[in-house]
C-alpha cells in the first residue's frame, strides 16, 4: 500500500487554493498529504498554471514531499484519490454577477447563495458534480467527497439523492465563522468556545454556545440586547437585531440570516451597493485580479496576506480539519452538511444538514438536536424545501420546478416575479443549463 | 332526561345569527334544538335584542318548539349548553380596522386573520375564549365548542394548549368555499365533489378532488392553468396563479393563499382599495348597519337576502352540518380544525390542524394524511409556529413572544418593522390587551 | 362501457364460495355484479365445478343476471376485472397440517397464521400472490385485489413492499367477530356496536368501543372481570383474562392475543386437542369432504347452513360490505389491512396495518391513530418486523433470513428451535417452495 | 470556590467500593476529588466500617489528599456534592435469592434485571432513588447523579419521568465487556475497539464495530459463525449462536440477549445451575462474606484480587471515565444511559436509552442512531414499554399496572403466571413495598 494520501482539488486554479495549500503545509504531521492533484478546466488553465506553480513554491519552501500535479484531465485527477474536494464556479464569476445584478432589476434579493442566484448556481453545478460522481464511482469509489462549492446545502442535498457517492460532506466557514464572532464578543480565545449548530448551510443556528464548557448562552444574549454594546454590535455583522426578537428566539444567528429577518432592509442595502460600489462578484473581480498579479510573483512562496480581503476566511481550516479527522479517525466535532437521518425531527431523514458531528474515519456521525425550537422549524423546514426541489430542477432539467422552487422561496414576493425571474435567468444562464436546453435532433443526418 | 339540545351562542347579537337559525329551522328534524342561548356583551346590547327579535319570528313563523333565550348573562346560558358556539368580535368592527389600518402604514397586509391583524385579533381574542372554557367546565363540561371567532386556527390552538377543554373544534367556509368553487369550475353539483382537505385555518390546501369518488385533480388543474379559462379564472378569487406554478405545485389553493404566494401584488392591492373604499371593516361597518336596518322589520321573518353580501357564506351550513353530524354519530366527512394527533406528519401532534375528519359523537376524528407534499410542508409549518407563538403571547402579555410572532410570520419584512408594528397596535388596542399592561399596584389603599 | 362489475375469485373451488355468493345476491342493488370468474388450479378442479355449480345454482334461484364462469385460465379470469378476490390455499389442506404437526413436535405452537406455521404458509403463498400481481398489472391494472389469504397481514406487507400493485386491502373476519361479542356480552344489536380498531392482522386491538356513538369500554371492562359473569367469559373464546391484565391493559383483544398472552396455556391446550381430534386442518379435512358431499346435490341452490361451522364466519360479509362501499364510494367506516402511512406512530409508513378506514372509491383511508398505548406498542411492532422479514424471505427464498424471521418470532423459545424448525419445514414443504430450492443447472445438457 | 470535586457514594459500604476507590486513585490527575462520602443505612453500617477503612488506607498509600467520610447521615453526605453516585441494593442479597427463587417455581428465569427478578428489583429501588432525588434537588441541585444501581435502564426511566432531576446518567458495564470481548476474538488491544451502541440497558446491540476507524462488523460476524471458532465461541459468554440467525441478523449481540433468543435453555440452565450450586445471589453471599473477611485485614491497602471474581468487572472504570469526562469536558464517546430525544426513532424522545454519546460538560449527548434495524425494533420498544410500565407501578404502588407490566414481559408464559408471581413476590418483598401495602388508618387514635 502507498503511503501517505492522494488530495485532488477540483476547480484547483481558483484564488483560494494557496490557503488550502498552506493548511496542508501546516498540517502535514498529522495528515501527510503525498500528491496534491489541481485540475481545472481548459478556461482556467492559466490561473492553474500561476496558483499551482505558487503552490509549488510555497511547498518547496516547506521542504514537504508533497507532489502537485496540475492538469485538465479531470479523470487522470480522480484516480484512486483518498479525497476530492471540490470549489469550482460553473460560469466563473460573470455568472455569478448575474445571479446578483438580474433578481435586484425585480426588487428581490441578489446573492449567489439565496434566493433566484443560489437557485440558478445549483442549477449550474449540481450536474457538474453529479458528473464528477459517476466518475468517483468508477474511479476512486472510496474516496471521500468535500464539497465547498456553493450552494454547499443543495449541492449536498442533490448528491445525497441522485448519485451513488454516499461519501460526501458539504463544508461552510460560516460555523467557524459564528464561533469567531462569539470569541471576539466575549474576549476570549476561540479554542475555549463551542457551538451546538443545527440548520441547513447558510441557515444554521446555534442552539446553545459554551466557554469552557459552561453555557455562556444567557450572556451572549445580554451582550448583543445591551444598548451600550452597540458599537460591537454594529461592526458584527448580522448581529444587529432587535433586542426583543433576539431574546425570544433565545438562538445564535448566523449573517444569512438576516436576508430572512431583515429582508426588506438587505435587498435595499444590496442594491445600493451595487449601484455604487458594483455587485459582490464585480468587486472580487477586480481583487482576483490584483491576486493573480501577486500570484505570479516567481519570488513569492507564501499565501500573500491581501487574500483574506478575497473574504472565504476559515474555509481552508474547515477542510483541513475535516480531513484531518476522518483520516484519523479524531473523533472530535465539527459542524457539517451531512444526511440527517432523524438528527434534526421534521427535516425528511435523508436529506442534507448542517449540524454538529463526530467525525470518524467513518465520516460524520450527527449528534442529536431533537426538535429545533418551534420559531424556526419552519422557516428551516421552508429552505430545505427549496433546496430539495431546486435540486429537482437541477436534474430534471423542468421548468415548472424550477419555479415552484423559487415561488416557495420566502425571498420571492410572488409566483409572477418567480416566473419572470426564471425567464430572464434561465436565458442568461443559457450555455450553462443545457439540461434546460435539450437539443433539437437534427431532421437530416 | 330533558329532550332535544340546548344550544348557547356567544356573539348572539353577530349580523350573521340569521343564517345560523335558518340553518336550526332547517335541520330541526335531524338536530332538536330545544333552547338557543344568544349572549352578548352590555355593548352589543341592542344588536342583541333586534337579532334575536328577528331570530324569533324566524322560529314562529317556521312553526317550531325552539325556546330563543336573549341574555347578557354568559354564565346562566351556559349552563347544561350541549353546543356552544362562538362568533364574538372583541372591540367590534372598530378594532378590525386597526387590524388592517396600521400594518398599512408599514407596507405590511392589513387583513382581520394573517399577519399583524391576525396576530392581534388573536391576542384581544384567546384570553376571551379561554375564560369561556374555565366558565364550559364548570357549567356544562360535556359540551363541544364550536369555535367560529377568527383567527380560528390559533384559538383551536390555544383553546387545546391551555384550557383544560378538549372538545373543541374550529370552523371555516373556506373548505367549502373550495368545493364551490370546483363545483362551479366543472359544472357539477356540489354534492357531487370532495375534496381531501390538509393543512391549518386559512391555509388549507386540497391534496386530490374527486367527483363521484374519482379524481379528477388534473382536470382541475388543466382548466386552472388553460389561457382559454382565464374569464373564470379571473372570476374566482385566489386562482389566478401562473400555470407554471400551480401545475408543478399540483395541489388545490385556498383564496388565503395568495397573501403567500402573491404577497406583493396582494399588499398593492389592498393598499389601493383601502384608499378608495376604506378596509374591509369600513366597508362591512356600513353594510352591517343597513343589516341591522332591515333585522329591525317586524314584519322580517326570515334571513334577509342581503347577508349574503356580508361574506360569510356556508358558515351556517357548515355549523349546523357539524353540530348534526356529532349529535347524530354520522360518520361523515367533514374538514375542521381539531388537534392533529399524527395526522399531518411535522407537525406537532398537541397542535390543531385543519383536515379532513370522521365526525362522530365523540368528535372529529382525522383521516390520515402523511407527509404534506414537500412544497407545501415549511409555509405550513411556519405558519402554526406563528399560531403557537402567537396563542403563547395571548396567553402570557409578554412583549418579547409578541414581536417574536411577528417577526416570523412570512408576511412580515423585517424584525424591526414587526417591533414597530407590535408597538404601535399594542396601544392601539390597549383596551382589550389587559394581560400586555398589568395594572401598578396602587401605592396607596 | 360495459355496465355492471366483473369479479374474479381465484380459489374459486373453496368450500367459502357459496358465502361469497350468497353475499353478492343479497346486496346485487347496491352491487350489479354483471360476471363472477372462479377460478382455481388443475388440482382443484373437481372442486370448482362443484362449488361452481352450486354458485350456478344459487343465482338462478335469485333470478340474477350474473354470469358465473369456471375455469383453470387465470389469465382469462383477470382480463378486465374489476375486484380480485383471492381465497387460494397453496398446497391445500394437507400443507395445514404440517404446518401444524410440526412445530408441535418442538413444543412450538402449530397454528397456520402465527408462529413457524403463519411463516410458511406466507413463504408458499408470497410468490403466488407476487406472481398474480404481475398478471393483474398487464389485464386488470385498474382493479382492486381484495385478498383473504393467509397470513393476510403479511401477505399485504409484501404486496405493498415487492409487487407494483397499490390498490391492495387485505381482509379478515375478526374484527367484525370482536363487534359480535361485544354486541353480544351488552345484549344489543350488532349495528349498534362501532370499534376503533388498531393494530396488525390477527394482531388487532380495540382501542375503544362505542354502542350509539358513546363510549362503553369501562362498561365492556367491568363485565370481563366480573366474577358474576364467568359463563359468559368461558364461552367467549379469548376473553378468560386475568381481571387485573385486562384492567390495566384498557383494550380489546382479539382471540388471537391468546397466543401471546397465554402462550404456555394454549400451546398446551393445542398439542392436547391435536393428539384427541387431530389438528384443525385435520378436522376441516373431514368437514370439507361433507361439504363437498352436500354441494353436489343438484336440488341444493342455497347456501347450506352446515358450511357455518367451517368457521370463517363473515368473511363473505366483510368482503361484499368492501367492494360494495369502494363501488358505491360509500365512505363509511370499516376495519381493513392497508398501508399505514402514518396512521399508526412507529409502524412504517409503507407497512400493512389493520385499522379503522373510510372506504372510498379510492380505497381505504385510515382514521389516525396515533401513538397507540404504550403496553402494545412492542408486541405490535414485534409482530410487523417478523411480517416484514418473513415476507423477504418469501421473496428472496434466503435460508437466513428466514430464520431470522422465525428467531424473532415471540412464540419462538430459542434460535436453535427457530433453525431446526425451519429446517424440518422447508423440507415438508419443499414441493411449494421452489425459491428455497434453486435448481442445479445440468451439468451435460 | 472550593478546589477539587465532592462525590457521594450511596450504598457506599458495597464490596465494590474499593475498586471505586482505586479508580479514583489512578485518574487523581484529571479528577482531583477533595471529599469521598461514603454513606449507607444502619443495617450496613458494619460493612461501610469495613470498606471506608480500606477506601481511608488505600488513599493514605497513594498519598493523595482525598478525605473520605463514612456515614449514615445520608443529607449531610448529600450537601454541596458535585457527583452522586448510586450502588446500594434494597433489601441486600437476601432479596435478590428471592428474585432469583421465586420465578423458577413458576418455570420463569430467576435473575435480578430481567422478567421478574428486574420487576420486583425496580419496585423495591425506584422509590428510594426518587427519595435521593428529592433530596438532591435540595441539597446538590447541580450535582450529577451517575446510577449504577439495577435495573439501570428502569431506574433512569423513572428519574427522567418521575424526579425533577435532569442531570441523570444510568451507567453498565455491558458495553465495555463486549468491547473486551470482541478485542479479545480479534486479538487486538481494547483501546483500538469502537462500537456503535444503541439499545436499552441489557439490551444494547453493536450496530456496527471499527478497528482504529475502520469497519470490522462483517470479519467479527464470519469469526463469531466459524465451525472451526467453536472453541472461542463456547468461551465467551453469550455468543454461540446459530450461525443463520446471527448472520441475518448482523448485529453484536450483548450477554443478556440470551435471555430473549435462548429463553428455554436460559431458563433451564439457571434452574439446574440453582439447584446445583445455589442462585447467583447465594453464591455471591458466600464471596462477599469473604471479601470482607480480607478487607478487614489493617495491612490491606489495595483492592484485593479476589473482587474481580465478584463480578462487575470494569463498572469502576466506566464511572470514572464518565465523572472524568464530565468534569473536563472532554468529548468523548461513551455508552450510557441518558434520554433518547429523538436519538432512536420510534423509541419515545423523553424515554431513557443506552446509546453511544459524546460526554460534555453538560452531560451525554448521543450520536443520531435513526431507525434501529427492523428485527430488533419490537424487541426493543417492548422491553422499554416493560421499563415505563414498572417505573409506573413503583410510583404508583399498583397492583394491575405490576401485572401488566410483568405480562408484557416476552419472559413471561402467560398472563395467569405473571399474576401469581407478581402475588407471591409482593408478600415476599412486602418490607421493602410500602407502596404496594399502604397503611390502614387506625380505627382509633
Ligand atoms: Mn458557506
Ligand atoms: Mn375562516
Ligand atoms: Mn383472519
Ligand atoms: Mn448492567
Amino acid at each position: 500500500m502507498v503511503k501517505g494520501i492522494k488530495i485532488t482539488t477540483i476547480g484547483g486554479g481558483s484564488s483560494y487554493t494557496p490557503e488550502l495549500v498552506e493548511g496542508f503545509i501546516k498540517h502535514y504531521d498529522e495528515l501527510p498529504v503525498r500528491e496534491l492533484w489541481l485540475v481545472d478546466i481548459e478556461a482556467g488553465k492559466e490561473k492553474l498554471e500561476i496558483v499551482g506553480n505558487l503552490a509549488k513554491r510555497m511547498i518547496e519552501k516547506a521542504g514537504l514531499p508533497i507532489e502537485v500535479h496540475l492538469t485538465l484531465d479531470r479523470r487522470a485527477a480522480l484516480e484512486n484519490a483518498d479525497f476530492v474536494t471540490t470549489q469550482f464556479r460553473v460560469g466563473l464569476l460573470e455568472a455569478r454577477a448575474k445571479d446578483e445584478r438580474i433578481p435586484m432589476k425585480y426588487g428581490v434579493l441578489g446573492q449567489e447563495t439565496n434566493g433566484p442566484g443560489g437557485l440558478f448556481k445549483g442549477l449550474r453545478t449540481i450536474p457538474v458534480i453529479l458528473d464528477i460522481c459517476k466518475d468517483m464511482e468508477e474511479l476512486c469509489p472510496n474516496a471521500w467527497l468535500i464539497n465547498f462549492t456553493n450552494p454547499a446545502g443543495m449541492v449536498t442535498e442533490a448528491v445525497l439523492r441522485y448519485s451513488n457517492i454516499k461519501k460526501v460532506v458539504g463544508l461552510c466557514n460560516v460555523p467557524i465563522g459564528m464561533e469567531m464572532g462569539i470569541a471576539k464578543l466575549l474576549d476570549v480565545d476561540h479554542s475555549r468556545i463551542k457551538i451546538d449548530f443545527a440548520g441547513l448551510n447558510h441557515m444554521v443556528y446555534g442552539l446553545d454556545v459554551y466557554v469552557d464548557g459552561e453555557s455562556v448562552k444567557d450572556k451572549v444574549i445580554e451582550l448583543l440586547t445591551d444598548p451600550n454594546n452597540t458599537s460591537f454590535v454594529k461592526n458584527v455583522k448580522g448581529l444587529g437585531w432587535e433586542p426583543s426578537f433576539i431574546r425570544s428566539l433565545n438562538l445564535l444567528t448566523c449573517p444569512y440570516h438576516n436576508y430572512y429577518y431583515k429582508t426588506k432592509d438587505m435587498i435595499e442595502k444590496d442594491i445600493k451597493k451595487a449601484k455604487e460600489e458594483g455587485t459582490r462578484a464585480e468587486v472580487v473581480l477586480k481583487l482576483e485580479k490584483e491576486l493573480f498579479e501577486l500570484y505570479k510573483d516567481p519570488n513569492l512562496a507564501i499565501k500573500p496576506p491581501q487574500l483574506e480581503e478575497r473574504g472565504g476566511a476559515y474555509y481552508s481550516e474547515a477542510a483541513v480539519r475535516l480531513i484531518t479527522s476522518i483520516y484519523t479517525d479524531k473523533g472530535d466535532i465539527q459542524p457539517v452538511n451531512t444526511q440527517n437521518n432523524g438528527a434534526i425531527a421534521s427535516i425528511p431523514n435523508d436529506s442534507a444538514v448542517e449540524v454538529s458531528c463526530v467525525i470518524t474515519k467513518e465520516g460524520p456521525k450527527p449528534i442529536v438536536i431533537g426538535d429545533l425550537p418551534i420559531a424556526v422549524r419552519g422557516l428551516v423546514q421552508q429552505i430545505k424545501s427549496f433546496e430539495r426541489i431546486a435540486a429537482e430542477a437541477a436534474v430534471t432539467g423542468d421548468y415548472d420546478t424550477a419555479v415552484l422552487a423559487l415561488t416557495i422561496n420566502p425571498l420571492t414576493p410572488s409566483d409572477t416575479i418567480a416566473r419572470e425571474i426564471v425567464d430572464e435567468m434561465l436565458e442568461a444562464h443559457k450555455e450553462h443549463l443545457p439540461q434546460f436546453f435539450p437539443k433539437k435532433e437534427a431532421v437530416k443526418a
